[in-house]
């Protein structure tokens, strides 16, 4: 086994403190990362403290990952000692069911086995995420990073960057059509730059009317401060696609009242408690609403790629892992533009 | 102007009664239907009672019509005097929209003019339903009926046969496909002919183990009493595509449960309430909850072309139009198999 340093939540309810755990060896397809940079996702927080329920204690969090290979197993294909990787939210999966054959392992059949607060396939194995020195992984859930991009900005693509790329992507966003994305926090930055690279014509819908420069620095073309309600109104049937990455308790009525008819609003946030949706907000104009999860390990692959060839990164601000109860009292008040990056060399 | 007679509600509170009317007289291109029967329909009730709001009174229900025609305008071109003819839920639509040139009458940007409880489209000639001895309409907005069916037994294709041809088409239901259908009322006992008739696998979902023998009647392959949790728990990540026919409150997340990956969901019936989802019933396998509302001109005569093709129609109880309250209170009860249709010959 190899000996690991890291922080950990040990319950719900006491802060990260450092830990020291092991992980397996490397095996004939793993590669072993050293990390140097772990993003800071607002999933992170919720089951740190257990909100969405079955927490597993204690618990290494991360899984925005960027490090360095330092050893691979000796039937690995497609890394080498010294090349840049990344993990992001999941390290394994059936591998054998039509998702995964399908190259979308996050919708396995069998669960995927997240980063952390999960367990192996074999479902009995703790797994354990990014706030730590090293990560072993089997090479096929694992991602090169390119060496052109400031790494540690590189980290939240591996979450957030995925999640807005996959749906964006998938429902076919592009020029000539309006979107609509709700909310500008660590998701709601990188969907404005991918949107807008992939030539569509993008609104940020955001109730803080104080991010209406970082909208347009980041590349939206108009901002809608949704607390204006005239201005809102202006929205109605205005879009082709939404994208709503708002993680709090909201009304998705008013945001379903702004699509077009035939056209799509995704949620990749998930609010606390289920969500009001009005018959007569979907009937009418045969609207739908869908959800969609972070993406494959085919489609991450495309997006660092793509990412590396466009100069897209998250904006960030780096911290030491000491502060990382800090960062997390900021980030429920919205305090971070637009993801916080654990620099791991301070471990 | 034309002296009509039909049934109307005079108010939310008051039963409807005999009264009488006038329609415009025939114009260029309109033609006059005389209504042999009339459908009644779940939102015949919402609206005589003013339950969804706004109902303009004195109100004559219904659109579900069908009838023969007895006069046509100089410049009509694709009916004559003789013609059976049957009239949905709109009359008339703006006709240059987006919507309307693509055959999406109903999605119309301007709003459709309903057969009832609304306006013509210059928005003050109140529109008056098929609860009534005759009807103009602009023939454009007129479908051909064939004379191979069961008359009385055809009129409830306007509004439940549409309603539920319209979204299995849409989302391309069909062979290899296995369809949930949600309740077994006037709109779910037309989705299971209809979904049996396109080749997919039906399950009828229904809280009414005494529905279980129609349903198989009706053409279901399979039959899962909702009420019993041990069954309905079987049926998780089983469906391609679930129709959901139900208009009273119920829980949503249940049904969504039971897609599979990249799966969706079609609400046809309008709970009164919000209907609470659940982020996580959407987002972990990508799953789409829409709405869908009746069908355009083009794809109303085409459904009727293909019910009258493969011997498809309504299961209905033919009633007096003097008995329609009693009707309300038994559809109210649940105590219908399938449609009520009102002999107009009783008025």
């Amino acid at each position: 086994m190899i000996a690991v340093k890291g922080y950990a939540a040990p319950n719900a309810k006491a802060p990260l403190a450092p830990f020291t755990f092991s992980r397996r060896t490397v095996g004939k397809k793993d590669v072993r990362i050293e990390i140097l940079y772990c993003g800071v996702c607002h999933s992170d927080i919720h089951q740190v403290r257990d909100e969405w329920g079955g927490s597993i204690y204690p618990m290494v969090p991360g899984h925005e990952i960027v490090g360095r290979i330092s050893h691979v197993g000796e039937a690995v294909k497609n890394f080498t000692v010294g090349d840049l990787a990344g993990v992001g939210c999941f390290v394994d999966s059936c591998r054998t069911c039509p998702s995964c054959r399908a190259g979308n392992e996050q919708y396995c059949e069998q669960g995927m086995a997240g980063t952390y607060n999960s367990y192996e396939m074999d479902k009995k194995t703790p797994t354990y995420g990014g706030y730590s020195n090293c990560i072993v992984v089997d090479e096929s859930y694992v991602l090169h990073v390119s060496e052109r991009l400031p790494l540690q900005a590189v980290a939240p693509l591996l979450c957030a960057g995925i999640t807005t790329y996959s749906p964006l992507r998938h429902w076919k966003v592009g020029a000539g059509q309006k979107v609509g994305i709700v909310g500008l926090g660590g998701l709601g930055h990188m969907a404005v730059k991918l949107a807008a690279s992939f030539g569509a014509e993008v609104t940020v819908l955001s109730s803080s009317a104080s991010k209406e420069a970082d909208a347009k620095r980041l590349g939206a073309h108009h901002f809608v401060n949704t607390s204006d309600e005239k201005a809102a109104s202006r929205m109605r049937n205005q879009f082709d696609f939404i994208l709503d990455t708002v993680s709090a308790n909201h009304d998705l009525n008013h945001y379903l009242g702004m699509l077009k008819v035939d056209s799509t609003m995704v949620l990749v946030g998930a609010p606390p408690d289920a969500v009001p949706v009005e018959a007569f907000s979907l009937i009418p104009k045969r609207k739908t609403l869908a959800g969609s999860m972070i993406g494959g390990i085919r489609e991450t692959q495309e997006m660092l790629d793509y990412c590396a060839s466009n100069n897209i990164v998250s904006d960030i601000e780096l911290i030491r892992i000491k502060d990382i109860e800090q960062a997390y009292g900021r980030m429920i008040r919205g305090d971070v533009r637009y993801r916080f990056v654990i620099d791991m060399a301070t471990l």
